[in-house]
Parts: structure tokens; sequence; C-alpha cells
């Protein structure tokens, strides 16, 4: 770890001189609403000793550079949405703030392309680009309140990553102050690139720790007029799964592929006092569909009923607002059971989801808890939640470790990883040292020490240095 | 610049303990093939002291130990089809061939992926994929001869990326050898992860600087069972090239969309003895579009026939195997015009491809010899060819270089880069320090320098150390 200084009034001074007075905030009733982001548990909570509002990639570069000189630690936090508490500055120091930074720069129509700073909404990047005809396909289930830069900094998923993959594959370009304080221009507005390294990449999904996204080309897609979402009712998780390689190969190209397990259809009914079929034994698939014709929608709706009856659908009925509102009520449901909950994310290959699902429901019934699993089931990504419901702090606290060290253990066994879209942050820390091979851990470090040599940005999350 | 050592006796033996003695080569006549690959000026030729052939991942990491250990250097060379001089040993050393480690290793049907070792050839992947109904999606147009780990390393491109991209999207892991010889993987088959930096897509296309990829996990996809092609004559340029966005828009998404000048048009005509139409002033469009169903493919190629008529096409015919064989002959009906030609890659915005055209063709009227453009149109990846015909070599070689810096200068000027899918290796050494930001040079060469402090891997490639 490394031995960082306070930051003393003599910084704050030279803070307030790189960014203007009014934008570096030290009043402790200001500095206290950015100890934590989503995260719920004190444990984590860490005051800031100054948060920071930069108002260009030059003043975010002064910033960095002082932090070099004066050996404090900077935390980035974009719209504060991390469930990895990413956002938290867990070594103190300052907390670095881009909502200054948040003009869409150009869209070109033509070209299919937009250029936002990073504190850009992401859901003002969506609606832009629809009103142009077109699609910006990154959709972290965050959108209404996330920032594009912390979609960026830590690969964000969401529903339509089985069609368009990732926002590490809506990104031509980002500027990137560097943990040395350099702009640096990383990747290009291209179709193709075989011109030196492909940084890029290795920034996003970095999760703060390698550089600050300041800016960002973003590809836009041609938008699909043709839409339907299928609902398919399944009694049997396997066979609710086992769809989903069969919807791949079949060449449906479905935009989104989502499942719930019984407890999920229960819980989300229940909250939104509804009573959709099934609602004691299903299993619930949503499949969305989009199309640029309505023939080829046809086809495939046909193609995709067809799959699902085979393969022992229960029911398959339209999926109506009604049920995506089922969906997107998941997380809230989970209170009407439980005040106290712990959600998880897991990335699995696409064959191992089913058993996976079905491992971590049969494992559960050793717990204490209730468990609940829901899925980006098209992308091998799984998200469960533990209930803590009545039990002890304690009892809970160490059960869930118990819980969890079995789960990552067969994950990485199938050959998963700790983490599809939440990240490692803070709270998964640890379990990335565990379970990551050395000499992977090894790279990564070599990296992060060469390129932070002062070890300042975001220190004590994704790698223990 | 590091210092090396000779590879002396001494080293010889400890290689044959490593790799067994019949896998080290040193007789002059067996060294003297390895020291080119494509590359036929003997200004690039340098001899290695050593040729070794490793048989697993375990004896690459052994070589890559004596290389720190006696500090020599190591060019990986793959099939040897490299157009940048990648696999020229232009510090010495040793070249490490990788075609020992050959084989397929797993197809996974159901779950669409295949692993291969490094030696394995590109062409046998693709067809065991088909042999499955499915499509290893990576195509070079060397894919007769290369191998994969070349494909990776060079992250190669060819005439399917417009739909699938290049090398570095058919990926999901590879093995890699460090240079400072541990065995890593990066990546890991899942269709989506926040679980770390994504290493894998840093080694991709790091041309061998980086560590030896020794095997691969591929993706693989659904083969689309319908397909058309179709060749689109426009006299003018400006209009053959405005036609590839509106495809794209019109979300057909081609297989492949590629560009032949008149040039071209004339000499491939000319070296098939065939005599297509508008020999006299066409400009080829050709392009691919591959369905899952009949339906989808009509509808496809009526939109595609109505865009083309409207933008201007003069033609537009079904593209047999006769104009293919046109396409594929570009190269070599060079040398009807020119037994000395230079072909050169560039990669621009593909919005900029059309005036990049223009602007090479004009700007080549300015200069002693002839400029003829073929492009993989679709991704606005431009390859050139100067003929030197009758020129003097130090005209020649004068006025080739002032032709690349006014290309280049402008292609970097609308955003372009200096290799699209041919590299940089040797032959755009000094141009990737010229023409790359300093802030992104210097993250290059802290990543290059900490990951390999010996400057073992492929040294004189890529950066300048």
């Amino acid at each position: 770890m490394s031995e960082y200084k306070p930051v003393t009034n003599e910084v704050i001074e030279a803070l307030k001189a790189a960014v203007g007075s009014e934008y570096v905030l030290t009043e402790p009733e200001k500095l206290d609403a950015y100890k934590t982001d989503e995260e719920t548990n004190p444990h984590y909570f860490h005051l800031p000793e100054a948060v920071v509002l930069p108002g260009s990639a030059e003043e975010v570069a002064a910033v960095v550079k002082l932090a070099n000189q004066y050996k404090f630690p900077i935390t980035v936090r974009s719209a504060g949405t991390s469930l990895a508490g990413g956002a938290i500055p867990v070594c103190g120091g300052i907390v670095l703030l881009l909502e200054r930074l948040n003009k869409i720069l150009e869209v070109n129509h033509d070209a299919m392309y937009m250029v936002v700073e990073a504190g850009a909404l992401t859901k003002e990047i969506q609606e832009i680009a629809n009103k142009e005809g077109l699609l910006y396909a990154g959709d972290p289930c965050s959108a209404d309140s996330c920032l594009i830069g912390g979609n960026i900094a830590t690969n964000a998923g969401g529903n339509k990553a089985v069609r368009y993959g990732t926002t590490r594959n809506q990104v031509y370009a980002v500027e990137v102050v560097t943990p040395t304080g350099d702009i640096v221009e990383m990747g290009a507005r291209l179709q193709k690139k075989t011109t030196g390294y492909c940084l890029e990449q290795l920034l996003i999904g970095s999760e703060g720790t390698l550089g600050i996204i300041t800016k960002a080309t973003l590809k836009l897609q041609p938008l699909p007029p043709y839409r339907f979402d299928l609902l398919a009712i399944f009694t049997e998780v396997e066979k609710a799964i086992d769809i989903v390689p069969k919807v791949i190969k079949a060449g449906i190209t479905p935009t989104s592929v989502e499942f719930m397990d019984n407890s999920f259809v229960r819980s989300t009914n229940d909250y939104c006092e509804s009573r959709l079929p099934h609602y004691e034994d299903g299993n619930y698939v949503i499949i969305t569909v989009e199309t640029f014709s309505e023939d080829e929608l046809d086809s495939k709706m046909e193609v995709l009923d067809t799959l699902c009856s085979e393969n022992g659908a229960v029911e398959v009925l339209e999926a109506d607002e009604r049920v995506w509102k089922l969906r997107r009520s998941c997380q809230e449901s989970v209170r009407i059971i439980s005040l106290v909950s712990i959600t998880d994310d897991l990335v699995v290959p696409l064959d191992k989801i089913a058993e996976t699902i079905k491992f971590v429901m049969e494992t559960g019934k050793k717990y204490p808890f209730k468990v609940m699993t829901l899925a980006h089931a098209g992308d091998g990504n799984l998200h469960f939640v533990l209930c803590k419901c009545e039990l002890a702090d304690e009892v809970w606290e160490k059960e869930v470790a118990k819980f969890h060290a079995e789960v990552y253990e067969y994950a990485y066994g199938i050959g998963g990883r700790l983490s599809g879209e939440h990240g490692i942050g803070v709270k998964k820390l640890e379990e990335l040292e565990t379970y990551t091979a050395p000499g992977e851990l090894l790279v990564m470090k070599t990296i992060k020490k060469a390129m932070d040599p002062n070890n300042i940005l975001n220190p004590g999350k994704l790698l223990k240095i």
C-alpha cells in the first residue's frame, strides 16, 4: 500500500487554483454525500477529504499532477451507481466529479457516431441517438441515472448486451487523463486498426485505476424499426435456460434474453399487485427480437415459437409492458421479502448457465437465507440475491461469505469469472486476488504499477497494490 | 536499444536442453530461409543466429527464460506472411517457430467455440468450423497459408471484417507466454466480463512484442446458409464509395464490401485474360450478403439493387466466380504492370474513404509512378499499390517516401491510422513514432518496458525502444 499524505490547506489552495474556488468542496456536510455510492453497508463508507469538480480535461490533468506532487489519492465518481463500491474513496484523498463535463459535443448521423463528455447522461445519449433514427446500444439497467464515463470505466452491461455486446463494444475512442497527468486519446473512429497497442480496450473496464476518462467517441447503430417481445414460461429451470444457445444458433440475434426464476416471478407479481400466468410454478424467459423488416420479424418469431414449444415451454405469449414491469421491479420486489439483501453478479460460459443456476439454487438450500436468481441469460450473466430476513448479523455475514466462496469456486471451475457487469471495486478485491491465476494477476499489477507509479488513481479498488 | 549478447554455443546447448537437439537449427542454409518473410527488399533482410521449434507452451516459456538470462532477442514467426516485416529478426537472436503447436484441441458445436494451438492453419480452422455447420469469421486474404497465432498477434483483417470484425473480435481467450516466461491465460470463454483488466485485447495486435501466443479459444458463429454476391459498376469513384455507409445504415449487414479502381479492373482483366463489363471506365464494388432465410436474402438484395441504381451505378450484376477471381488476382496482376511495387495499408473513418481514395489518386498524379487502389471499403481500409516500372532505384525510394508522407499526413488529419490490417512491424516503425501523439506513444512504451524489461520479444518492431 502506498504512503499517502493528507489533503492539507496547501493542497486545497493548489486545487482551488487549478479548478476555481467554488469547485473544491470541503464542508463536512457536503463531503458526507460522497462517503458511499449505491452501497448501503456502513462497513464500506469512507469520507473524502475534499470533493473536486474540474471543468475540463486540462483541469483534470492539473488535479492529477497535484495528486502526484502531494501524494493524495483520487477516486473518480461518475453518477455513483456502482454496485461494487467503485466510487467510495476507501483510501481517503479526493473524490473527483466529472458532472461539469456533461456536453454532447457532436452527433454525426451519416457517419453514425457521437462525441460526448464523460459526465453526459447515458439516457440523454440514448434519446439523442433515437431522435436521429439511430441506436446507442449501451443500456445498463441504471441508464436513467448513470453517466457515460462510469459506463465506460466499468464496461457496463445491461439488457441489450446479447446482441450488441457490453459498453466496450460501443466505444471507438476515449480521451483519458493518465495517472501521471497526460491527456491521451486512445482508440480512433475506425472500423479496424492495427496501429500499435489497443489501449482503449485496456482502459475500458479498468474501473478508474489506469486513467480518468474525460471524453468518448461512441458508435451508433442503425435502429431496427420492428420489435417483438416474447414471454416463454417453463416449469423447469433447466429447460428454460437450455433454450438460450438454440436461439443464438438459429441466427435469431435477439436483443435480449432475460430469465427470472419462480421466486422473482412471485415477488414481482406481489410487488406489482399483478397475477401473470404461472405465478405458482413458472420460470420466465423474456426474449426481444428487433429487425429491419416485418417479414424478418415474422419468420424469426415463428422459429422462436417453435423452439420454445419444442423445448418444453408450458406457455408462449407476447410479452407486453406488464411483463417488462415485472422484470424491472426485480430489485425493488426483494424488499417485500427482506429489508436487507445482497445482490451478486457472476458470469459463466453461455452453455453452463443452466447448471450454474441449478447449483446456486441447490447450494442455497443448505443456507439459512433465501436465494433468488435472475439472469441476462443470453450472455451467461447471472445475478443472485440473498435475503437476510430475520437472520442475526453475525450469522448472516459468516454464511454469506461461505455461500459466496462455494459459488465462486464452482464458477471458476467451469470457466466463469467474478463479475459480468458490476465490476470488482472494493467489494470483490479479496476475491479477485484469490481466484485470479497468479500469472494474470502479475501482468495486471505490472501494468498498474508502471502506469500509476504513485498509485494515485482509485487505490484500494480492483487490485491489491 | 537494449544491449544483446550473441547466441553462443553455451546458449545453443541450453536451448537444445530445453526443446530437444533436433529442434534447434543453426546450419547457415537453414537459417537463410528465415531472414525475411513476405518482404522482398533485401534492405530489410536479417539472418537469425538460430531457429528454435518448441513443442509446448512450457518449452516456449523455458526458451523465453533463457533469453532473459542470456540476453538474446526472440522473434516469433508464424507462417511468415507478414507484409510489414513482422517476422524478420532485425536485431538478430533467435527466430521461434510455433509450427509444432499445430493441434486443434477442441471443437464444441453446441457452445460454438474451438480451442486451437497457435500453429494451427487458419484454413483448417475455417474448414472444421464449416463442417460443423458453423463459421470461424476470421478470414485474412492469406488464409490458405497463414497460421492462427500470427492472425491473432497482428489482429489480421480480411474480407469478412465488415460484418464480423477483425481477428480481435473472433477470440475469447489466449494462452500467452509473457516476456518474462510465465504462461498466462488471458480472457475467458464468456460473452461479457468485468473482472480485471482486458489483457487479451491488449495482447491481440501487439505483434509479438508483449507475449507469445501459444493457444487460443476462438468464437464460432452460426453459418448463414443463403448468400448473394453483387457487382455494382460505377464510372465515378466517389459514387462507388458513397454507397458504403448507405448499405450499412439500411441494416443490410453485408459480409464484405470490396472496391477495385479502374486500374485494377484493367490489370486483373488483362491478367486473367477476361473482359468483364466496363473494362475501360468501370470501378467495381463487390457486395456479399449472407442470411439465414431466403426471404431475408431476397428483400436485402432488392434494397441493395435500388440503393446502387439510385446512387449512379451504371450496371448492377450478380458477381459470379469470375468477379471474385479478379478480386483475388489484384496483387498478382500488378506484376504485368511493374515487377517492383509497394503495397500499402491505411485505414480511415468509413465516411472519409471516398475522399481518401480521391486524394491518393490525385496526389499520385504528381509522382513518377503509377498508383492503383483497392479497398475493403466496408471498413474504411484502403490498400494502394505503387508501381516502380522503369524508375531508377534512387528516385523511386525518395519519391515513395515523399508520397507516403503526404498520404499519411492527410490520413492522420482526418482521423486515420497507419495500418488497418498489415500492422506496423519494422516497415512503419519510424512512421508510428512520427504520427502517434506523444502521450499515446508514452503509454505504449511504458507498458512494453514494464512487461518486457529486457526488451526480449520482437525488438525493432512496432515501438522504438
